[in-house]
């Protein structure tokens, strides 16, 4: 680990169990811990200005190089003063390494993997994986592009976020032990020719998080743990396959955290649904990025406190015409306490921006709720009570 | 014409040559005038949320009757407590009665031709149109629906609007003057129709406007004037086509506006373009609703002070990338206020959700100043300057 206090800050203020609560101080200020991070996957959270993320509470949002990349490109991000300056984000900003999108091009799944689906196989014969990097066809153009951990690199500097995370091989759950060793190894190769280029021509103000990889497979995630937690990154993330359902998920979690240095920022990569959201609270991580609340806006379905269906409610389906009560009760988002259950129904069944945009709202307004009150029940050392709440239907708010 | 202070009060209070300004009182408050009336065509202004219409300063907007009649039905509307408690939108509220778009359907092209585009023809096999009304399939479900002037009325009186709108038959610009004038009269015998549907059963605070029909034919248009305006409405609209131009559209304008009784609220029907919505202006009308603001920013395209695009400029162009400028200096809008045109440009062509919304902002503001600094340069005397040097290119807030 590296102690930069110019690059990356972490204090942490209140423990629970392995849960605790801090501050990452960042050059675009701070980031109150445990968060959910919500996705400016092409440069706008879904239907949102970049000023209203802000007014909704969030301190960090995630860019995806992989889509920056291929548009609008570094060059034109660069131009603009960095992401930041481009999309009018003045708070922090963390991007991933575009690894993650160009490998499950390659092997096809791994984002439904990750999430629990179980599925995986397929894989392209878009992407060429060599010791070099990954050479992948633009699906804008057509055009050929190369990444590298140096050229992802560049592109994060050329983006500018405040936490850029290097780049690795996020292998599959399907794919066989061997392969996922010698992915291990070659993602720590990766990690050192990372950090040789950030030392020597990355942003001096840009913290760097390395990411622990291993797949399913003990010893592989002890070794990347240690691999990771020797080099000088400012925090760790947690990648590649967490098993094929949340299960084993849960266990591949639960044998990893444990592994990582107690007092490193630890982000989880790609995993933000409520039930493993605070799993990975109660396991002492503190960062967690997820694509599904806003993206389940797109489709009408808004975040509820009911575990039963995975905390989901569609508001395309037929039975809410006439239901007179909020999304939510007692969610104190635009959607809840502007209209009921019935208009926002009708709204999302007609397809009308106008729905997306307020489910995005609740949805991003639940995930605020959620951490905000796992931190003050963290704080208040009843943590375990409060997850067991939620889990067990009560709203984030008033478990 | 009536009058009845429970159901609509016009009161001039400025007059600056045929221009003037004013406040139409409503069961669901004041209207200053002349206004800009934003589309609500299903339900919601694309992208926002009610509220935010009301925060943007609008006190008025239009439900399309044939739009809600399709989906979500008046039955549903009515039992949410009309279109009001459906979208919680607390200010005032008018309908159209659907005539326009079932004979556009029937006709084809009407849409294009008032707009100017001088095309037309076509025609639909689809709509059967009789002296009872017009039978239709839903576009939707392909169930067959049937709207007359009963019907008209009795889903506005469901929807709740404050102003109703008679049902009229929508004559094309290619339609034969014997056609125009057989439809003409046929639409007085509607107005009689909805009027006397109305008196039996209408919401008692709800006002009725007439439809002045007759085409680009002057007689038909003075046979149009006298029949509305000695029926029992509370305001009148300009309707039908308006010719194949602009030019034709402006001298038709100048024959009918003053056909109309001087003190009567007057409503200029789909149109609302910036030249064409400061002539209506001039020649004394009060209330223009236009779906072209909104329907423009779907597309990228934004409002702007430069007459030899017709005002419009169009974010899907190359050229802004780069473009350090706001969208339209000087303009309150978030678009403008936070953003440049390199991004704005960017999000456009990447068809995120928040370009559109950014655009629809843009384009509602633009408007309300465009109206909001008419409406000062009337009280002031100086109208005509105010016209010209927006006609020449100055933005509507600086002229």
């Amino acid at each position: 680990m590296r102690d930069d206090p110019q690059r990356l800050r972490f204090e942490i203020d209140a423990r629970d169990g392995a849960a605790r609560t801090g501050v990452i101080h960042t050059a675009h200020g701070p980031i109150e811990t445990p968060t959910f991070i919500p996705l400016a996957t092409k440069g706008t959270v879904r239907g949102l200005e970049s000023g209203e993320v802000a007014e909704l509470g969030y301190q960090l949002i995630l860019g995806n190089t992989y889509h920056l990349f291929v548009s609008p490109g570094p060059e034109r991000i660069e131009a603009a003063g960095g992401l930041h300056g481009f999309m009018g984000w003045e708070r922090a900003l963390i991007t991933d390494s575009g690894g993650f999108q160009v490998f499950s091009l390659a092997h096809g799944g791994v984002a439904n993997e990750v999430k629990g689906s179980g599925r995986g196989g397929g894989g392209g014969t878009e992407v060429e994986i060599s010791e070099e990097g990954a050479r992948f066809r633009s699906p804008r153009d057509g055009r050929e592009l190369f990444i590298s951990p140096e050229v992802s690199m560049s592109v994060q500097a050329a983006i500018g976020s405040d936490i850029a995370l290097v780049f690795d091989e996020c292998t599959p759950f399907h794919a066989e032990r061997d392969y996922t060793a010698r992915s291990t190894e070659r993602t720590h190769r990766w990690l050192d020719r990372c950090l040789r280029w950030h030392d020597a021509e990355g942003p001096t103000r840009q913290a760097v998080f390395g990411i622990v990889q291993g797949g399913t497979y003990e010893d592989l995630r002890r070794e990347s743990a240690q691999a990771v937690s020797e080099a000088a990154v400012d925090g760790l993330a947690i990648g590649g396959t967490l098993g094929r359902d949340k299960e084993e998920m849960a266990a591949v979690l639960a044998m990893t955290a444990p592994l990582l240095p107690v007092d490193a920022p630890k982000h989880l990569l790609g995993i933000g649904e409520v039930d493993d959201l605070l799993g990975g609270i109660g396991l002492g991580l503190d960062v967690f990025d997820c694509v599904v609340p806003t993206r389940l806006a797109r489709h009408g379905v808004a975040l509820a406190p009911s575990p039963e269906t995975r905390w989901r409610l569609d508001l395309r389906k037929g039975r809410w015409v006439g239901d007179r009560a909020p999304l939510v009760e007692g969610c104190p988002c635009p959607a809840c306490t502007r209209h009921d259950r019935d208009y926002l129904s009708y709204l999302s069944r007609a397809e009308e921006l106008t729905a997306v945009r307020l489910v995005v709202l609740h949805n991003l307004v639940y995930m605020r709720e959620l951490t905000d009150h796992a931190r003050a029940a963290i704080r208040a050392g009843r943590f375990d009570a409060y997850r067991a709440a939620v889990l067990a239907g009560a709203p984030p708010w008033s478990a």
